[in-house]
């Protein structure tokens, strides 16, 4: 039988924990059970919830780690639906916490993943060999599109690998979105002939839900590279439907703006791997951005690397989206930030890039040379004596070395 | 300056309050500021966040109430473009709650709140002078369309007023919506013709978001009374639409489900009263339902009361939305109900109306004579000796007196 089995953490369990798993499962799958009919309890059977199994963490916390399972024929197959049942009212009943989804096969058929992944985003780089190297937009509220353009163009000009727009930027008349592609397509066609290293834009979509397609349309239309995405202002479904979508063919960026408010507690809500990692990626997200163990907005290292596992894990049907470890990064974290996240995830900073004291077009290259220098076994104290904007960058944030 | 004003609770701050403030004020609008240029400061003044007050709660634990007003100028009008301004990347930047967000007269314009709300519903059914009474059909999966029709036929010869579908009955072959709002509408005019008392059905809205309208439409077209909605299984902007759709025009139920993850927490995720109550009204909800403080999930009483304020102050712009304090909800908890939410609310109750000894008639009747008890001024135990139903469900399920 085709089932979703759900792995809860609960705590403060009033009684037997079995006995809560089982209570769960019932109600929220066909109700009472045992004052049923016999004849009922037959038809009921394949739509009944079943524990999978109770492991009790702390008897005296009264934690313990449940699985649940729901069978397929309750639900239809979308996101909302899957979520309602597994957590839905049971999210608002005391400390628990979702921790797991595990999809059956014949529902993970209905999940698309990424339409270019982590090798289609490659392959639009050309590059194959080391982390990519993203940066953002700093300060670009209430400015003109030309001082986004020279932001664009300094940093893919200090080798840059995708920039993404500020996610709280929206549609603005300075800089409207339609604009700020076209204008970004001519800056990057410019650096890339002056430098032979092609940069691609990611744009904010943004704007009501039903307008979101059309708008996504326009923009592959006109020539855009990727979509920013604040998948979780709105839903994980209307990601997957962005994803879907052959008119918009597009890889996207999902930006984790929001999510904290469901991912940060120990006791509510639902685990860092299972939205920031599977249900992003089931969803069709081809990067998934969160804060790193490092930096200014820091997420504990073991919940980053269970994100980064979800994304990267072999899978028979999915491609492989980008982890994307974010928020305060310099050039002096990035033997600590490929060590934990390896060649396979993108590098992303901000200030780190445009804070530089030469520019942001030697902040990007501080950031190149801090990743090929790692790459080639050295550490960055050694490396950046032949590395100027390297040397600059670790003298006025730090490093910390991994290589001794 | 149209300025939305955002008051956040803040744990672990470190160091200064205000300074916290600032950073956050300025973070999340123009960015770095004390180093711009006199010229740039003037050119971006308008887009600048400010902080409005910051108010220490305690020193040690470093907790503090802040309020920011952001410039309207910065975002669009439409609720993820808010939240992810006033709560993207802050939702991941420690402890930090969104408690209340307040919003200029220039926004409020463009989010509709309820289509009918209290008065609109009240219209639909003829009832004026006391609690609504709601009940939801039990134990439907896996069941045919004539259960729920006999379901269905019970309650609503009970006495109630409006019965909801299950949240978690979503598409399926055995009771197709269409199917269900159809022979709902037969059974409803039936025991209207039987009794005079009208009865209402919200059928559950499901599927994937894009088809969500559509869908409503042909619901609309079909003849449903109302619809009911797992709005946070989708996302606020979804709900919106479906009430701005002209072609839909139904009353909408927003089910709480999922809402637990992002609620429940005291240290992250937003206020009950914001989301449950003030977003949810502006977003064009005629009910919410949320957990009352008596029941088998319990929420507690000042936060259901924030709820309520929320739902049912006076406010120029929006009608208001009928508070539906559920779950685990028994006749004999009726005048604490009353007490608290007062004429302007739904009683709602599943197995508090389907588990009377007498059956779901008897428990229909048992809450009526509840609420008409109450209204008298009668103690429960005082109305239950000429009321049968009343009489058993209170011995069954006990009771609790607000008159003495």
């Amino acid at each position: 039988m085709n089932e979703i089995i759900a792995t809860y953490n609960l705590k403060d369990i009033k009684g037997n924990p079995l006995k809560k798993a089982e209570e769960i499962a019932l109600g929220l799958t066909v109700g009472s059970w045992t004052d049923l009919p016999e004849l009922e309890q037959t038809q009921l059977q394949k739509h009944k919830g079943k524990v999978v199994s109770v492991e009790e963490i702390s008897d005296t916390e009264g934690e313990a780690l449940i699985k649940v399972a729901y069978p397929q024929l309750n639900f239809s197959a979308d996101l909302p639906a899957i979520l309602t049942t597994v957590f839905g009212k049971l999210s608002l009943d005391g400390k628990v916490k979702l921790i797991d989804l595990e999809f059956p096969e014949s529902l993970k058929k209905s999940f698309p993943g990424p339409r270019f992944g982590v090798e289609g985003i490659r392959g639009k780089l050309n590059v194959f060999d080391r982390p990519l190297l993203m940066s953002i937009f700093k300060g670009v509220i209430g400015r003109n599109i030309d001082y986004l353009a020279n932001q664009l163009s300094s940093q893919a000009l200090g080798g840059v690998d995708i920039v993404k727009d500020d996610e709280i930027l929206f549609e603005n008349h300075l800089t409207p979105m339609e604009e700020r592609i076209q204008i970004g397509k001519r800056v990057l066609t410019n650096t890339f002939e002056l430098t032979g290293h092609r940069t691609l834009y990611a744009v904010n979509l943004t704007g009501r839900s039903s307008q979101l397609r059309e708008k996504a349309r326009k923009a592959a239309e006109l020539g855009a590279d990727l979509l920013l995405f604040n998948v979780f202002g709105y839903g994980l479904d209307i990601l997957q439907e962005l994803r879907e979508d052959e008119e918009i063919g597009l890889p996207i960026m999902a930006h984790p703006a929001v999510s904290g408010s469901f991912l940060s507690s120990d006791n509510y809500g639902f685990s860092h791997s299972l939205i920031l990692g599977k249900l992003l990626r089931y969803s069709g997200a081809d990067l998934s951005l969160f804060p790193s163990p490092y930096g200014s907005v820091a997420l504990e290292k073991e919940k980053t690397l269970s994100i980064k596992h979800e994304l990267l894990k072999d899978d028979e049907f999915y491609k492989k989206s980008f982890p994307v470890p974010s928020a305060g990064i310099h050039p002096g974290l990035v033997p600590l930030l490929m060590n934990d996240f390896g060649i396979e995830s993108v590098i992303n900073a901000g200030g780190g890039v445009h804070g530089h004291p030469g520019g942001a077009i030697a902040g990007g290259k501080a950031f190149r040379q801090a990743i090929d220098v790692h790459l080639n076994g050295q550490t960055l104290v050694n490396g950046s004596e032949t590395n100027p904007e390297l040397k600059t960058a670790i003298e006025l944030w730090g490093y910390k070395e991994v290589y001794s």
